[in-house]
């Protein structure tokens, strides 16, 4: 379900069950090239009849096979060989030695993604903090006005909580390591067999297939399978940047509910034409949605970990099969809804300035009572108005907010001797409210840039259209 | 609970009350330091008067005064004052300056802690996987015989699944970030009002409190808290740990069962008189549940990512209250008992050699024909018996294992030629059935030597007595 | 932690050190009193005198014994039979067959808690439903305005989910079972011995113990240790109850983000008197905060069932040692704060009504064309003018809201021939638009009454002043 | 994935995109019926032609009128109304009038299937149960021999697990609600409309579509959707069930591990040529994996519950499309597989009776003793005797456990003169070391055997194939 109506073709390419298979071929021709090149007697040319190949995927002629001979692995096995003429993959492997490999396989692609894909997402926060980095903003702790900040600022702020998922994604994907060739309880009895007992061979073996595949290291004592705790490591990183989005996911819908902005529309999605103004957050309530997805895939294979017995046993089968593509649909689902939200939000900021008219004075009342002293009135006298005036707008507020707003009621009182021109001016005087929020967006834009140049595709990248 | 039963002294000492108070004042003495620096007119004297009595802790006092004020904050601002007979503290802060950055403070020095004893334990294990290397051992999958192994193996297996944690932990203590010194809602402008808008100073500010404290960097663009998926960061990042630990206590706890091995006792501690041979294995299951205490932990701060509001919520304050100092008890206690099993285990070699006549002769029979061949036997004649005797023996073993065992029965049968020694010489060969196991342990080791050097006090360290 | 801070006398009264040993007190007098009737020879004078002493309870003398035994159940017998002068309790009886039913008994009585204050809850819902039984309110989905409804009906929608969760809890705490008297393993070998093989007086014992302690059942056939999926069955039924309060406390936290009500102080709290508008749902967060605790005890609790080992093991004592009372005090603590805002909330009809003047409008064009063409307009003229003004009222409230609402500009425009007042009856008028909410409310009023009088003490409980 | 490889047809039936549509044309039918019913003009002949062709479910055809129109309900109520020749259906529904109550239906079904299934696998086990209720077992706590009890009772305490969890099934199944037709934001406003303002009518309406569904009540105030906290009611009470079958499929794979049972084979399964004595609990795994999943659908629709916005939001939507037929597919896998392990298992009880031979000795010592007083030895010498030989004993076991068994070491002693038939004669019999287990077996069977009449289906029911 999550694959078909969420994940985006390059998700799909990894997971699906024929992507599974081109994963597969790609891991036998490796594992081929490796051994010709170690001296057992595989000609090149077969090797290129399976590169010539590898490409014709038929599901249901596999299906077929393995109806015939009840065994999964087998049947792939038989179609392969079938297609390139030739009987030579799979030399000297036991069954784990294919599956765990290439499940780590789709699990390092699927890093890659989304490495490139929060990358991208860090760079569109940037360019919007950029874009609003000195909006005045009624910033909200609580849920309530508290200070104010930057509209900029909350971009940013939504960055640099994406920011530390994505260096810890970043520090996982250079480091994530392949289970290996390492046979039935992980001893490399088979392939010391096969290569004689010549230790440094199968050693080369091994590290010449991981070269093939991109792998940079390999798990050294491993028994038939790798360590669950490395599913629950790379799961609970997705969650950490599926949170990060969820919760900026949540303050737009929370901004949204307050007229403050639209999450937008698609191309050609047409909004309600009875309820012209309703601007429904639907693609950040899914962000959010995708998030607690990714909470439980946590629970599940944080409940793998720790209960593995012995050299392994399969009590981690059904949970990986389901766990693993479908904790990296929900991701792919939250990047690109994140990344689509981030492109088409429309900000109403005659709204936000309006809130900020409503909300500020009450937060500014200290320098207004400076002002006020400035431009002549006693300092007491002024303190008393203010105060009386703050107490019966809020009052007003809580009957239903009819009334004059604050900056209204003090420009009317000739006890403070200022016009509403002059208190509008203290209240939108961004340099002196906002503090360093403007400051803070051109951190957090510098801290990202580089990776419009380090990471591939991240600058560039367009999420394809939500369902 | 946790506190009280389970944690180590070091543990208790961060998170206990009077251990925060601690760490509040160590803050506070920092922030003065750094504001006297960059010339705040706080005498060196006022300073200096706050450091004699900082150790001075006494929780009754703040009690009383958080009774009368009703504000736990000001209480121990008073009662810190009122000690040192100044007040300089606290200038310019909101509570969650001080707050915010304590907790990391607490998160930080644990992460510490775990640090060392992670690195004890891989340590430790390196040391058992030593002292098995080759130790032939009935290797299991799916909780059955499947190929030998060795003992080591399995140590050198559990510490594999520990470095992974360990690399984490590391790469994670290495940049945790303290939120710093940002005010209300993260724009820093009580500070920069102190410092008259000078906005490099606020900055020099932040860096020396954080030079102070031990933090290589701070967060830039938060609000009035800093991101809570670094919190779910943090836990799960233990739970990884935790679940390395369990998997080997599971594992363990099988090996109890099958009375190969017994986890062992502390000195002084007296086993069953009545049953002297039970072997109770207490303190594996405990670290089971340390494991699954963890994952829970995991639930709660996973579920605290993602559901931020605007520039900060207090929903995740009594989540955090609980979550952050019982998951560090939960895996300090995983640790110690670990630290304790792996220090008094003791391994029943015969228990395990008569496992393996047993179970090896099934997981040889190639082998074993190819030396009855070599010894004199027609090939079909060999492999007829030994079928024959396999199955018998299988048929047996059901059947309550009272019968010869399959090599007594193959040394019996003078079809082969092969006397009840020369086959335990087959199965004993650990080069010819272990395959790389012996060379995986030596390359555990070698990765986690460096560590004894690397990480102080890790090669000592000795886990105190457990309840 | 959360004990000290924030549960309340009755349910530290069950789960604190002292409320245990009472409970154990309790259960080891019900045995006498049953072994007695039964036969054996137990003076009632020496139960007498148990029951005497049972209230005596000194943590700082059992301490002292379990520092010189090593043993904690050996300790408090030796501390109760000093108390009494007599050696009577514990007779026949494992150390498990002692904590697992006093374990139960602190569930039982926690059960019976809760069921009273979710009650009280369902009361206090059911009161503020009625008070704001017709009370228009602007409905909201996706956090935007949607259809009317009545404020009355969020409060009986809040009931709703709470009444589900209530019917759970009674139902599970009509049938909690005891796991009983059953031995080491659960064959009540012991028990057997004790009366000479006589199993019709066993059974006798285990149900007068029953009837002693208020349970209604005991479990049959059990090992060492009962089902631990009771335990999950358990927290799952208070995450239920705490999740009904959250999602309450969420919608509250909304509304008092759009200043439509506050949550109130308690008696003698003082609110920022900087600004006295402010109005924190601290409490109401707090809610959201005590639903995420129990979902990591869900967790644990949901962990520990499926992995129990033959007999029992004892990898869930910690887990349960921490998850049984952090659960009841954070449900607790749950309970205690939504009634607690339930009594003292503020709600501000002036701003809900502001709301309607500004939202409702757009729900409700299609009445107003109506009331114009009925007043005499032509339809087309009448429609036209709506959407001009509709349009431009939406584009208004993106550019800041501060021009004329809807009904003002619809009154404004001769086109249409309706007043401000005409206008102004069409959209406050309840029956019209709120559909069946009030009826819904009445209908949730009638499904809890009668509470009040089946539930003892429901009706006139006062939640403790919280921290 | 889940649905493919191992849900059964009756829960494909329900769950798959071609159930739903047939599900979503009962709901439509009903709703029509009782409009008819109830007087609006709907031809009895539409409805019987829609009941004509709901079956004709062409999954494409839908899909094209959905990539037409782009919106999912309306393409299925063009494609029925188009089967149909006639335009009567969904008559004054919203959308969610129609997808909350269909989502509803199908757990519903759900919960009757596994109603039926847990049913049958309680029959199932009380058959074990009866089977082997005398066989003695060497009980085991903390994983090692600790008390006798009979290999029935193991299957009776898996049984009063499961018990426990059916009943809160069959509460839940009995009072499962539907939300009912509420509309947009469930104050049934859009349905009043249609039936001029009776509310009476609106009532019955609901009424009787609940009646031709079989649900037995409807909700009363709801927003747009039911509270989620139903949901997680639903897969929590699934996640006990899970459970049950998983504490009971790791003592099986611990038990197989010990050699004392297979889980068997299905018919025509092949089991190693090579290994015939392997025996794998691959399937018991695979229970326990089930169980894991559901866990982690626990935390998904337990973070759900309490996270609801106002009137609804559709932060729940992508969850729940995932959560509730996933969580439905794997608890039917577990109940299909352990159905299947119960029909196929295979006990070794001479495996078992060598176990015991082994293991209940030390269990009997006093017992030993006291015949060996009886038959003349006198008692210091024979405790002296009966001791020596325990520990040589025990320490032999430890040493590889190749001597003779302490039966036979005692047999051998003159001191104290019994022989080793007498001797056995002690240790074999049940009535008098396995206390009340075979009774507690009788308990639990008859406490069952009422559900092979009152639950359909249970006592034929036999499981699909396994892949």
């Amino acid at each position: 379900m999550l694959a078909e109506r969420y994940a985006s073709p390059a998700l799909r390419a990894i997971w699906s069950p024929s992507g599974r298979v081109g994963i597969e071929r790609d891991y036998w021709i490796a594992v081929m090239k490796a051994q010709r090149e170690l001296g057992l007697s595989i000609p090149a040319a077969a090797i290129a009849s399976y590169e010539r190949v590898k490409g014709q995927i038929d599901l249901a002629s596999i299906d077929a096979r393995e109806r015939a001979s009840l065994h999964d692995v087998k049947a792939r096995i038989d179609e392969f060989n079938a297609l390139a003429g030739h009987e030579r993959i799979h030399l000297g492997l036991t069954s784990r030695d294919l599956t765990e490999n290439v499940e780590q396989l789709q699990v390092a692609r699927s890093l890659e993604v989304f490495r490139m894909k929060t990358a991208a997402a860090l760079l569109a926060l940037a360019r919007r903090a950029k874009e609003f980095r000195s909006v005045l903003l009624t910033g909200r702790t609580h849920n309530v006005p508290a200070q104010p900040t930057t509209l900029g600022k909350r971009f940013a702020m939504a960055g640099q909580e994406l920011w530390q998922a994505y260096v810890r994604l970043d520090e996982l994907a250079a480091r994530y390591p392949a289970r290996g060739l390492k046979g039935a309880v992980g001893t490399q009895l088979d392939q010391l067999t096969l290569f004689g007992g010549d230790a440094a061979k199968v050693d080369k073996l091994e590290r010449r297939i991981l070269a093939h595949l991109g792998f940079k290291q390999a798990l050294n004592a491993v028994g038939q399978v790798y360590p669950r705790s490395l599913d629950f490591e790379v799961v609970s990183a997705y969650h950490q940047i599926g949170a990060a989005a969820a919760s900026f996911a949540s303050t737009l819908r929370l901004m949204a509910g307050q007229g403050l902005l639209t999450e937008g529309f698609q191309k050609g999605q047409v909004g309600s034409s009875a309820m012209p103004h309703k601007v429904n957050a639907r693609n950040c309530e899914r962000i959010c949605g995708f998030s607690t997805l990714l909470s439980g895939y946590v629970t599940m294979t944080g409940a793998l970990a720790g209960h593995q017995w012995n050299e392994g046993d399969v009590s981690c089968s059904v949970v990986r099969r389901v766990a693993l593509p479908d904790a990296s649909f929900a991701l792919d689902g939250a990047l690109e809804t994140l990344l689509t939200v981030l492109g088409q939000m429309d900000v109403f900021k005659a709204a936000i300035a309006a809130e900020n008219t409503r909300q500020l004075p009450f937060l500014s009342t200290t320098t207004i009572l400076m002002e006020a002293v400035k431009a002549g009135a006693g300092r007491e006298t002024a303190h008393a108005a203010i105060k009386e005036h703050a107490l019966a707008t809020a009052q007003d507020l809580r009957a239903g907010g009819g009334g004059p707003g604050l900056v209204e009621r003090l420009a009317g009182d000739s006890r403070l001797g200022l016009t509403q021109a002059q208190l509008m001016a203290v209240l939108t005087d961004t340099r002196r409210f906002v503090g360093a929020a403007p400051q803070q967006v051109d951190a957090f834009v510098r801290t990202v840039a580089p990776l419009a140049r380090k990471v591939k595709g991240a600058a560039t990248y367009q999420p394809g259209r939500l369902l």
